[in-house]
Parts: C-alpha cells; sequence; structure tokens
C-alpha cells in the first residue's frame, strides 16, 4: 500500500505536499516522511499519522523549497520502526527516493549492492530500490549527473528490480532541481500527473491534487520514466512497458472513493461492482429486505445494488469516528467487546428483517466472522452476505498486505486458483455453512470484468501474477511475512 | 457537551470505564480524566483524545479498584487547559466528581463558597457544582457522611444551582463506595443507568452500555438522586423535579445516532425528521435529481428524506477519515483549500443535476457556505438545501456551544423569536439568496414536534428556556464565552 | 532531607522561588513542585530536576502571584512517584502546605483523618501533617479563617504530631494571603526567614536567601508559629518549645557549606571539624604524606585538616561533573567500572604515598570498599582513611534517609549505642581490616561536640532521640522503609 | 571542542562507548550521537546531554554490535541544530565518521565536493570531511574498498583538508569492520589509542579509557593513519607529519585534570603552571592572605600557588552543582541574581583579607568582571587576579569556541600578538583598573613554556598559527560565527 506525493515548483510545496499527504493518510498510518532536494537536500521521517509524523515546527523547516517529496507509509515489508520509513537519501550522489509498492527480488539486489558498499539500514524495499538507482548513476562516465544517465540508469533497473512500484525521486540533474517518476513495466501500482502553472504534482492518487486545485494531466504508462522540471514539460521516456495491467484491488478496498484511477472514476466503478452483484444475487434466487452496508468502503457499492433490487438500503452499523488501532483491553472477555466499540448495531434495523449485510472483500475473516456472530443475536429472521469482490484466494506480491495463504479465508475453501463462476457458486455454500449465515454471495471474476473492464491484475482473485515472481523470490517474501508478523502479534484485525 | 461513565461493582471497573469513554469521544475530544474512590482516591486527568490523556501506564494505577469515574470534555465554559478537565475532587470531605452540562449562575455559587474557603482551581463549572455538595457535606452534624446527608445536601443543591446538568458523584458514604447520580430539575442533559449483574454504569448515552454489555435499566428522572452499590438495589430519591424537558438538539445532532434517549432510539428519530422534512420540501413545490448528504450526522435522515420522496441518494461528497482538527497552512489561499481536504466532491454525481444538499443543522453557517460555493463550481443545474431542524436562533445555556446570537447565521434574518412556519418560508428565502443556492427548506418547528413528539427544551430554536435564567446570568456567560473567544481565536469551525 | 522555599510580597515571587529551589537543589532531586495562594490557589508538581519539573511555561502560569511555596523533595517516606511530590493543597478550607523533615506517627494520623473523611492521596506524610491542619481548621467555630482559628490549630496539632518538620502554609486568612511558618517542638529540621523590603521568604537553608538579596532575618524557634504577611512584621507565637536540638547532620554533610544554620557558617563548622580530627589522627601516632579529599562535600574539613597537620592536600580523585544518578550498564562488570567514571584516580598523586583518604561520613559502606579497592591499585604505600564525623550506628527518624540499622556499616561493629572514645578507637581497628586498609579515624562524638557545640540531635551517632518515638511508630517505619527499598531496589548508592 | 569515542572488538561495545561519552560529557553538552558499523549500520543523533541524546531503548538497538563510534558535540561550526549532530554516514560507500577539531577551508571543500553530487545536509564541517573521504573511496579503480584504498584516501585528503583535526571513521574495508583514525598534518586536536585484549578503542582524552580498563597504548602521530580491526595489531601509516604542535588550551581549561595527553598528565602540568605563576606573582612584588580559586578547573593549579606562596589557600566559593545552562529569568535585575545562583561566596572567608582570586584564563571578561564586583561588597581590603594562563588575545581557528577578537578581553588592551614578558606586565595594570582590582597577573607566555615544555600551538596567547590559514578562509570562518552568534544570542556566559 503505502502513498506519496511529490510537488516541484510551487513556492509552497512543503505545506502543500503535507496536506497532500493528509489526502492519502487512508494509505498508510504507521510513519510519514518529507524531503527536499531544491537549493539543499533534507530528510525528516518520523512515526504515526502525518501531523505528528510532521508537526508544525518540522514542516516549517522545508517552508523555503520549491521541490519536495513526502510519503505515508504502510508496512508491506519492513517492520514499522523509525528507519522503516521513507523518502531514502542515498548521499552521494545525492538522490532522495519513496515509493508505493513492493519488490519481489530484494535479497537479490542487497547482495548485489553490497558488492558496491552500499549499506542498507532498514528493512524497507525503497532502499535496494534507491541503491540500485544510485550505484547505476555514480558509475556513469564521465560523472556529471546528467538527464541521460538518469536515462540510462532507469532503463537498466526496470530490467533487474521485479515487483510492482511506481518511485519519485529528486535530485539535482544538469544542474536543476528535478523530480523523476518512474513505473514498474506492468503498472501494476497507481499515479497519476498533476500541474498548476508551472507546477507538477505527482501522487498515488488524484484525491491529493484536488484540495490543491492541481488538474490531472496525464498517468504514466507501464516502464515510464517522466521527468518534471519547474516551468518546463514533462519529458516522458517509455522505456520497459511489458502491458498495462493495473490493481483492480486499488478500486475495490484500496483507494478513495473520490479517487480517478487512469481517467476512470473509482466511485462510478463501486457503483457498478454494486449492481453487477445484484444481478448475481438474484441469478441466485436469493431475496431479503434490507441492505446494510459495513462501513465504510462498501456503502456506494451497497447503495447501487439496493437501488438495483429496489430494497431498503439503511445504516445499520454506527463506526466509532475515533476508535483507532490501539485498545487497551485486560483479557479476552474485553477485547471480544472491542468489536462493538468499532461498530455498534442499530438493532431495530435487524430485527425481523431477512438482512443482507454487504461488503468489499473478505481476507483473513475474523472481523466478518465476529459481525455475523454479533447480528445472529440481533432477531434477524435470515442474513445473507454480499461482497462486491470475487474471493481473495491468492497472496499480493505487489504491494498489497493480504497475509499468507494459509490465512486467507477463501483459501481454505478454493485451492487450486479461480474455479469459475460455477465452482464459485460451489464454493460459497460451504463458506456460508462456515460462518453460520443463510447465504453468501461474491462478485464472480467474469462480472468483476464486466463492471471494470479491460487489462487488470487480479492475482488475489485468479492467481495469475502479470509480473514475473521467482521461486526463490516467494521464499524471500514468506520468510520476511513470518517475521514481520511475529513483530506484530498484538495488533489484531477488525 | 462533554459525556462520562461511571461503573461500580465491576473488577474492571477502570478499563471498562476507559472503553465507555471511547464510545463516548463523539462528545469531547479536548480532554479526558479518570477518577476511583473505592479503596483509595485517586485522580487523573489529561489533554487531548482518550488513549493519550489517558495512557495504558496511568490506566494501570487504577486497575485494583471497583468504582471508577471517567469523563471526556467539550470545552463548553473554561479554557481547554489541563485543569479545567474533569473528573475534580474536594478533600475533605473526599467527594469525585464529573458532570454533563453549563450551570447558569456560576458567579453566585463561586461567591458563596468563597465565604466558605472552597477555592476555584479552574474554570470549569464542574468545581462550584463540586464546592456547593461539598459544603453542604461538611456541614452537617453530626458529621458521619451518611446517605441522608447526601440526599439532604442535593436537595438543597438542586434549588440552588440552576442551569442543565447531570452529575456523577463518587464517595464513600455510610463506609461504602458509592456511585450518585443526580440530574437538574428539567432533566434538560441526558443520562442513562446500566446494570450488569452485580454492577452498575451510569453514564450520557447508551452507546458506551453497549460494548460493555450492560443492558439499559433506567433513565433518572429529571431533579432526581440515584444512589448505586455494588450488589445493592439502586435509591432512587426525586427531590425536585419540575417537568421533563430534554434537549432535543441531542438527537439532531449531538448523540450518536446508535443511541437511544429515554428509551427512543436517535435513529429512527433522525429518520423521521428525513420525512417530516421531505413532506415540507414538497410543500413548497421543490424538486430536485439527486441526494447528497453532507456526512456524517445527516446520512440517515438524508437516507430516509430521499426514499420518502422517491429520488436518488448519493454520497457525493467523500468525507477524509484522518483529518483532525489541526491543520497547517500557510496562507489564506491554502487555508481555502482545506474544505476540500476535509470533504471533497466525486464530480460525476453533481454534474448536469438538480441537486438537494442534505445536512442537520446550520450554526455559525461558514461551512455550508463554503460548500455551496464549491458546489456552484461542480456544474449542478440546481443547488437546493435541505436542513433536517429548524433554524439555530437563540444561544443555548444549557451546555451546547453555540456561540453568541451575533455569530448564528439564523439570527441575522429572524430576529424575535420562531416566527411559525409561514415566517419560516419567508425566511428561508432571504437566506437562500445569501448563500447564493436555489433554494433553502429547514424542518419547521411545527414537523419538529410531529417527528419527536412529546416535551422538549427546544430553545435555540423558538427561544423558550424552560429553566430560569436571571439576566446577570446571561452577562456573566456572555462575559465568559468572549473570553473564551479570546483563547481561542486561531481554531476554525469548518 | 527535602527543601523548601516561600516568598510572600514579591511581585516576582513564583520566578524567584523557582531560582530559590535550584539553589537547593542538592535537598532533593526527585520531584520538585509549586503553588500559588494569593488571587487564586494553583498547585503544580512534577518529577525530576526544578527546570525539567517545572518548566517555563508552567512557571509562567504563576507569574502574577505575590504569595508562592515551592518544594524539592527527596523521597524519605513515599514513593516517588508524582503523587508524592509536594505541595499538597486541602480544598476546603484552601491550605497548601510543603514540609522537610519526617513524620513518626502517620499511621495514627491518618487512621484519625479517615473518620473526617479527609481521604490520603499518596504515600507522601505531608498529607497526613496537611489533613490535620485542615481538620482543625475546618472545625472552628464559627467557621471564619482567622488567625486566631490558625494559632489554636497549630498548637494541637504540636502536641499530636511526632517527628521532625518544619512546614510552610500558603492560606488565605482574615481575608489576606497569609503565609504560615511552624517547627517541630524539638526544632530539629532547618528554618530560615529572610526579609527584602516588604517581602519576606522562608527557606530550608539560608543559600536559598543570597542570589535573591534577601537579608536573614531570624530562624523561628522549636515549636514556633511565624505568620507572614506582605508589608507587616511577622507574628510569631511560641506554641510548644520542648528545646532545640538540631540535627548536627546537616551541619556534617547535607546542607551546603556556604549555607547559615543559626547563625553559624555551616563551612566554618566543617573546617573546625577537619582540625579537631586532625588532632585526634595525631594523637593515635598516625602519618601520612598527602591527604586526598573524597569529592565534594569533605572539602572544606580535608584542607584545615591536611593544613592543620602540615601535609599536603591534592585533589586525587576527580569527580564527573555531568554523571546523574542513571547509568545504563549491561553487567556487573560494567557496573563495577562505574564507579570510575563517576570518580576517577589521578595515578601520580598516590604512587609511592602514605594516603589519607577523606570523607565526611559512612552510612552503608559500599562506596568507601569500592574506593579502598581501586587505591590499592594505585600503589600507595599505606592506606589510612579519616571521616570528619562519628560513626553512623543508628538509623535517623527525623528525615534524613540512613536505611535501617542492618544496612549501617558501623552497626556491623558497635552494637549498643556510642561506645565513648576509647570503645571508637577499639572498634575502628576491626573496621580497618573489614576495609582492608591500614587505618580508619572517626571524629568523636566527644570531638564533634567540641568542634560544633552547643545541644543537638546526634541520635544516628549516639542513639538518643530528643523526640519521643514508640514502639508502634518503630514497626510502622520500619516496614514503611522495606516497601520503599522492595520499589528502589535498581537504584544503587555511590 | 567536541569528543569522540570508538571501540571496536568489545562484545558490549556500544554499552561501553556510551559510558565513555559521558566520561567526555566536559567536551560537549549540545547533542551526542553513536553509530554502529558491524553486521549492519546504523547512526543514531540527538540533542542534550549523552543520557538524554542516546537513551536506553536506543542503546539497545546497538547491543549486538562490536565495532560502534560515538560523539558528544560542543558546536564549533553549526548551530545546535539536531542536523548538526555527529556522527555523519556517507552512503554508498559506507563509512561513518566523527571528528574533534575544526576545519578552516569548508567553503572550498563544499564547492568541490557539489560537483560530485555529495550532498551537505547540515552546517557542521564533519560533512565536508567526510564527504571527500567518500568521494576519494568512490573514486578508487577498481572499486573495491580496500585498505589500499583508504591509505590513498587519506593521503590526498590531508593535503586538501586545512584546520585542526582528529577523525574516527567506521567501514568494511577488505570484508572487515575496520576503525580507522587520522589526526591533522600538525596534529592540533588530541588523541589516544588503548587496548584491551583484542580490542581497541580511540578516544579525545584518557579520561574514556580510565573507567573500561583500557589501557593507553599510543598517540598517533600528527598526519597519522591507524587502521585497528578486532583482534590485530594496529597498522600506523604517517602519511602527512608537518610537526607536532598540540594544542596548549587543553592543558589549561578544556582537557579533564585526570587526563593524560601524550603521555603527560595535565594534572601535573596545571600544578606546573601555578607555581611558575606563583614566582611570577611574587617577582612584582605583590601579597595576599587567602588564594580562593573560581571553581571547578583552576583548583590544582590555585592549590600548588597557594603551596609554593605558604598562603593559605580557602575554596571561598561554592558553586551549585545543579545549576545548568538555562535559568528561568524574568528581568535584567534577577539575571544579575544568577550569578551567586551559579556561585555563592562565603563571606567569612573574603572578609578583612587581601584575597588573590585564582582562575584558569580569561575569555570574554563578562564573568570575571562580575565576579570582581561581587567580591568588592564582601569586605575583602584588596583584590588581586592571578591567571595561569596569558591572556587570550587571538581567535582560535582550530576548534576552541572562543569569539571574535573583538569579544576578547585581552584584545582591548593588547593590539599585535605577544609582547613580551614586560609588555605584559605593563598591560595587566591596565586591566586591573578596568576590572577595578588591585592587580592582576597572568602567567607569562615564557613562564607557560617553562611550564610544560616543548612544541605546542599557542596562537590564541601568542598569534602564531601553526596550521595555514588563508585569508579567505578567515573571512568565511568570521561570516559563520557572526550567523551563529544571531542564533544563539539568547545564551549568556557566566
Amino acid at each position: 500500500m503505502c502513498g506519496f506525493v511529490a510537488i516541484i515548483g510551487s513556492p509552497q510545496a512543503a505545506a502543500e505536499v503535507h496536506m497532500g499527504l493528509r489526502a492519502l493518510q487512508h494509505r498508510g498510518q504507521d510513519s510519514a516522511g518529507i524531503a527536499e532536494f531544491d537549493q539543499r537536500f533534507r530528510v525528516h521521517r518520523g512515526l504515526g499519522m502525518v501531523p505528528t509524523a510532521i508537526d508544525a515546527a518540522t514542516l516549517a523547516l522545508f517552508e523555503s523549497s520549491r521541490a519536495v517529496i513526502g510519503h505515508v507509509r504502510y508496512p508491506t515489508r519492513g517492520s514499522g520502526h523509525i528507519e522503516d520509513a521513507q523518502p531514502f537519501l542515498a548521499n552521494p550522489p545525492g538522490i532522495i527516493l519513496a515509493h508505493n509498492g513492493n519488490l519481489t527480488n530484494v535479497e537479490e539486489l542487497a547482495q548485489k549492492l553490497a558488492d558496491k558498499s552500499f549499506r542498507m539500514l532498514s528493512y524497507c524495499d525503497a532502499e535496494p530500490l534507491l541503491g540500485t538507482l544510485a550505484s547505476k548513476m555514480l558509475a556513469a562516465r564521465p560523472f556529471a549527473h546528467r538527464t541521460q544517465d538518469l536515462i540510462t540508469a532507469v532503463k537498466e533497473l526496470l530490467g533487474e528490480v521485479r515487483g510492482g512500484y511506481t518511485a519519485v525521486c529528486g535530485m539535482q540533474l544538469d544542474g536543476k532541481p528535478t523530480l523523476a517518476v518512474f513505473r514498474d513495466p506492468k503498472g501494476l501500482r497507481p499515479c497519476t500527473i498533476g500541474r498548476r502553472g508551472n507546477a507538477w504534482m505527482a501522487a498515488s492518487e488524484s484525491v491529493a491534487l484536488d484540495p490543491l486545485t492541481f488538474e490531472e494531466h496525464f498517468t504514466p504508462k507501464p516502464g515510464e520514466l517522466v521527468i518534471l522540471r519547474e516551468g518546463e514539460e514533462p519529458q516522458r521516456f517509455e522505456l520497459h512497458n511489458l502491458g498495462h495491467t493495473p490493481c483492480i484491488f486499488e478500486k475495490i478496498y484500496f483507494a478513495r472513493p473520490d479517487a480517478n484511477m487512469a481517467g476512470r472514476s473509482v466511485y462510478e466503478g463501486r457503483m457498478a461492482f454494486g449492481r453487477t452483484l445484484a444481478d448475481e444475487f438474484s441469478e441466485k434466487g436469493l431475496e431479503g429486505d434490507v441492505v446494510i452496508p459495513i462501513p465504510d468502503t462498501s456503502r456506494p457499492a451497497a447503495q447501487a445494488f439496493a437501488e438495483h433490487l429496489g430494497i431498503p438500503y439503511r445504516e445499520g452499523f454506527i463506526k466509532n469516528r475515533y476508535s483507532g488501532r490501539t485498545f487497551i483491553m485486560p483479557d479476552a472477555a474485553t477485547r471480544a467487546r472491542a468489536l462493538r466499540l468499532k461498530l455498534n448495531p442499530i438493532r431495530s434495523v435487524f430485527k425481523d428483517k431477512r438482512v443482507i449485510l454487504f461488503d468489499d472483500s473478505i481476507v483473513r475473516g475474523a472481523t466478518i466472522a465476529r459481525i455475523s456472530e454479533m447480528v445472529r443475536d440481533l432477531d434477524a429472521t435470515e442474513i445473507h452476505l454480499a461482497i462486491h469482490s470475487p474471493p481473495v484466494a491468492n497472496p499480493c506480491f505487489y504491494g498489497i498486505d493480504m497475509s499468507t495463504v494459509a490465512e486467507l479465508f477463501a483459501a481454505r475453501f478454493m485451492h487450486q486458483g479461480y474455479p469459475g463462476k460455477a465452482g464459485l457458486r460451489a464454493a460459497e455454500k460451504e463458506m456460508a455453512k462456515a460462518l453460520k449465515i443463510d447465504s453468501l454471495t461474491y462478485l464472480s471474476v467474469e462480472g468483476l470484468d464486466q463492471a471494470w473492464g479491460g487489462p487488470r491484475c487480479a492475482a488475489c482473485f485468479d492467481g495469475k501474477y502479470p509480473a514475473e515472481i521467482r521461486a526463490e523470490d516467494r521464499l524471500a517474501i514468506a520468510a520476511d511475512r513470518r517475521k514481520a508478523a511475529d513483530r506484530n502479534t498484538s495488533e489484531t484485525q477488525f
């Protein structure tokens, strides 16, 4: 996950990057960082949400810079320690980098860099990405830090670094502050470029552009390098395009509904998921009296679903706006109560009704199991569950933290890739039984493609990984995740 | 505003009070406090949200207590400094007190107490309330700290202390830890009493009971004193009941939708407001293509409104879940952008539509003005505004912070109390003009009473104050608010 | 130990109290507090040294007050938690109190107060002292908070509260801010009153007066109550004088050398101890080549000792000015090294010399044992140890933290009180053997009295306790100390 | 100033470096840092004293490293911000560096590095030193990070980097953790190398070795590079020795008295300064009744001075052990009092005496002026001032922060270098008059050389700068100091 914001050419670049990061806070709440690469270079990183990690006094240090990069981090790889926060700096040759995504050959890259005396200071995969780029830049002869050297370096890098990633880099190139953006050859992770007069902005989602009145200008292609400078037109270099397969899960869950992705509205997409699911729900012959979204993500799709079926839509769960991750709970009994602290039901909405619970996806299944249990006590006559995405049965290696296969709810019922629509309907019966509810309906992969057309990575649903993942990569990633899990056993997903 | 939680008779009273406070966090985010009155007395108060103000190490100090009071504070009177946080302790005679509400004769009470050598350490009105109670307890002869002395003391107090308040007090009475709850003679501020086996709980809203599996037991009457002890039935003393007029604004805006108030569901109430307003909207001959709530409070009413009129309901604004109060913004231009950081519109929902914006209330009007301006840029063909409460034209003296008359939006158009439904319709035209929108429709006071029947305080709408407010009280309160405003000029309402 | 500073009648009372507390920082480094009792009452307490415990922002809150009390705390009784920091407030009736000393009948007092509903919030003995005073003030009839009531209350209190204590109290009396100071009937703990124009100051040592240009005015008598108000002459009431026996250990170790105590210079006193000890050292037929003080306290006496004997004086140990209490030490070997981090010897000063180490006193003996061991490795030909006080063989119950008898070094060699000079000389031989040094010479009690004449409490040396200590008091104190020791096992004395 | 500690080959390297830094705390209190370069590289820096800047939790992160560098910083160049704290890391090629001293051609170096894309992140001159080294290492062909490359790089560096500096560097060389130490060609700043079994330690002063039981092994020569590895003998390379002129001011003031410098005891040196000054004092025909040191530095010399003249030595000033740098003082009057808070006189020592005040040096003269004024009020019959070093009349460019010429006390009276002993005696009369005292006697430069023989840098006294300082260097340094002074106007020297 993670999110980045970069601005070049604005007199208030730092304050605006700070605002942009707040618009992307949903992409990562563990740490945040900011860096400048204009007159001077400076990096600051802190733990916590944006206002905590980058406080007013810190932000003031950056106020004279017109070229700033910021990042919010959700720890896919790395431990959530301050040292794993982004951006990173390689000095020499003076390159700042932040990225969104996940590399799948970190060990291999780190090994190569050790020979070149680039030291890893963290467990964050932004470091091998930066180290690879920095080494190539330093190796350029004559050593002059030219645009051409960067093009050569990134071209090589795209052939060596595997995984899904969009990186923003700040440096002085040809003597000018330069913002460089590049995407992996499959364009797995999102990116948008905006313009406001002479200033340019790159961000993980368009929602960071909106409050700053940057207009969406274009979406970089897979394997493309974009060079942005104040007052100049973007220079675009398509270096290693292997065909665009953007992550579909961004549209289902991760991106904000008000975002546009490659020109399409996520909100409208979710409405389409809801309508298509409504058709599949009806095809199964199912009915209900009320549609109740599990907040917040599923609202637009649930609304469209209800409207399409002509069933009332009710906000039967109230989500506590103030509940954060950390609970102080003395024992298991109290911990069990914590769900109601986060999500309190309104009994009258459920009572004596055939209830259709509606959610965006099921990953580990712990929360939906607890919610189902809670709803059973509310005197609903039937409980149906509708999910506006297909079953998550395969791990993501490109930047979405979905745990290992062993932990995935759907993987317990569907062993070998996506079984087709009919196979799905069969599996749903077993799943509903496990959850002790009357029915469960996922959106089929067919329905997904009908609702949001075009090429996409849906590996978590269909097990087809568009960017190469070698066997050794899988092993290394699995080992990493076990370590990270050990470090974070106290955290529970709700 | 403010909220309290008190538990007696649970082995995990402190941890549960902490969870209860988190369920009531919406009632106050400036400070929080906790106190025990079992084997030993201890008070802790801190600034910020509950997890910050009362951290795990602090909470651990209270872990052996079975009798605990907690409080979250929104600074109605007082400065937001730590010294103004609740609960307070008077020692001797050993009484802990927290309350929700606002006293209207603070100066008079403070004057009386000075003669008795009770020193005010803060600007919080909980202190004169506590000082009055403590003085009366200390004056009892023989001095023995008996239940009877408390009854006498509270009875006198209810005749002397003016305003709206519900207080929870912890003390040793007849040698036992005792939780005492009392309400002002008009029952203006909410309170509910819950039971779980031998344990008792008192809270500002029922939503604090739910996650802790306390069952709602009863709602204390106006002017009633309730005495709660572990394993004993409640003792109830109706000491000074002047007729119940509970605050209607709790139902419109302040309480959580999943709360019950005096046995009625706030959620259902809001749905009723929405339906009644739909009728009034139609009566005016108005029409629209889409109903768009301004999140979060107005959702249930907007949903009912849309359904009642058969118009599509769309979540056209996305609220940033992570935006807090504090923004770091370098200049006015950036500050203007901050609204979109908190509330970003989805253009496609508005474009070429006759839009009905829907909100719960208008207080100062600054936010709705800015939202209207933003919507005008989204290519809607018409903008209509529907508000599911009547115009706020009079200040609240009983605990809701609504600023002075001068700052109230509606007061600029409606000078002398509520003008009746016809007068309201006339005023709405002027207001719509001021906001540069096509129409504005409030719920009439008549409609309000139709939707949520029974006696109530609606002074902010109709100017009729059920609990006496003397002229000198008004002057003192106004002076106080000016001082508080001076202290808080940097904060802006969105 | 502990120290207090109080000022009434200065426009900068708080800033000056803060400076005074810094001058008394040697009397307590665990916590500090400040309180005002002029227009308003306010108390602030914090952990750590004065600048940390009372920072600039906090101090600014007190800036308009002309009547302020401050305190630095060394935890004799109590746990070193913030709740044990002084000053304390009883409200009602509005009395602030801080004290220096130790009560010996805390349990008895606490029991009495529980009947009066005064709740102990801490383990600090200032609370029962304050509670006793507050209860008596509240019981006065008519209740009018008059000077006469205070006189009566303190007179009763002096008969009930046992131990050594000097207390400063702030309150409104006869409608005026009033600073009251009272001492226990034996005057065990120090106190001095200073004047500067219309302003008055009370402090534990005169060194707090010096930087603020207050002139020493008088020393209150044992059992005396002094009432100080801005612009008025002190009112003095001798209520319960049982004969002055001030603590001699203040002069030996605890007070700063630049202090005056009851008109006599501590520095000159220490010089006298050194000269008298020189005579006793010679009488034993001992000789040496160099006198080396163990810094810092023993310097003046060591200088006088060397000069008197005509032996060179050398600063052979360099004390690290920056070493605080807390060391981060991974294992025992490293911990052993910590002594040299605090106290590093200069080898050339010791080499081939008959060395006379010089210190003020030996309490538990752990440090001197380690120093002796260190010196043995420095190639001195002989090691003699001279101590400018008699052996500490009995615990102090009046406010000096000297641990239990079991832990006292001297008590292992001298069981029943002071054995007379001859007995002392005999015991010294055993002690020197235990320390593996050539000789040990204490100042005899006879020498002590010769050097600093007049009545005194020297109970730690001679076992004669001037203020009554009942058997039950001893038991309660011993229990307390065990508890405190449990809480503090990680701290080591150097 | 500043101080460093580095250890390689100890299983507790980090904890021991931490202890070593505490022994060197007197060399810098503004910030501290620690870095490891064993299995992994990690740097931590913090503001404040060692225990604050590097707390226990931070230290624990380094616990598995056997190769650690630490630093305490006094801000000669740079602003006292965290970014200026040392050590620094260049990555690639993975070099950690800390140093003690001052470079005089920072601008020139920074300019050269900009061409190589090494970015300065701070105002600290450790960065250009590190950048120069890193650039040279990266330029080695073949790139293999070999010992030979380091030798070449340091040899070149010593010819390019001007000023006084001792640097410690950590890196992986020939595949092994390697600690490298090098000194400027004149050996201006101190350094000592210690051994404990297989482990090696480098430190600014020997006092850091003592508590860790490292034995002094050797002192690196000017322009020497020393390579230290666990279990190997040191490799020493004399690369650029221009003749040793170590800083004499270290012996006078800066070093701890228990330190050895190049095999000689600082303590004995200070005694010699005192005796020589005694002779010069007598030659002038001056007499006195008592010698009173101004603590702490001048004690050993004052003691020798008094003994040599047969005059009593008295500790007439008591220094507050707890006064730090920061005072909270409301106005000028209070600020004036602050001196007595730091340094309180004992009146009886001064009264009716011909007093000889004794100090180590006079820099700006503000403190001695205030002390003289204070002593005049103490009824001394005469005031003589003896200073155990010559007049400081020239700025230091090699690492001692002595302000600009304009601020130096002596420079107001002695314009062109050192005027010889006779000239000095004449100038002293004017100085004494300015201070309103009876006489002032400095140690002459001749006396200085007699007391501590051998070559030395005494540029601050005689204006002869042994290491080249170009005109442009002087200008750049002066500009820097003005900037730093602007940043620090609020701090006053006592």
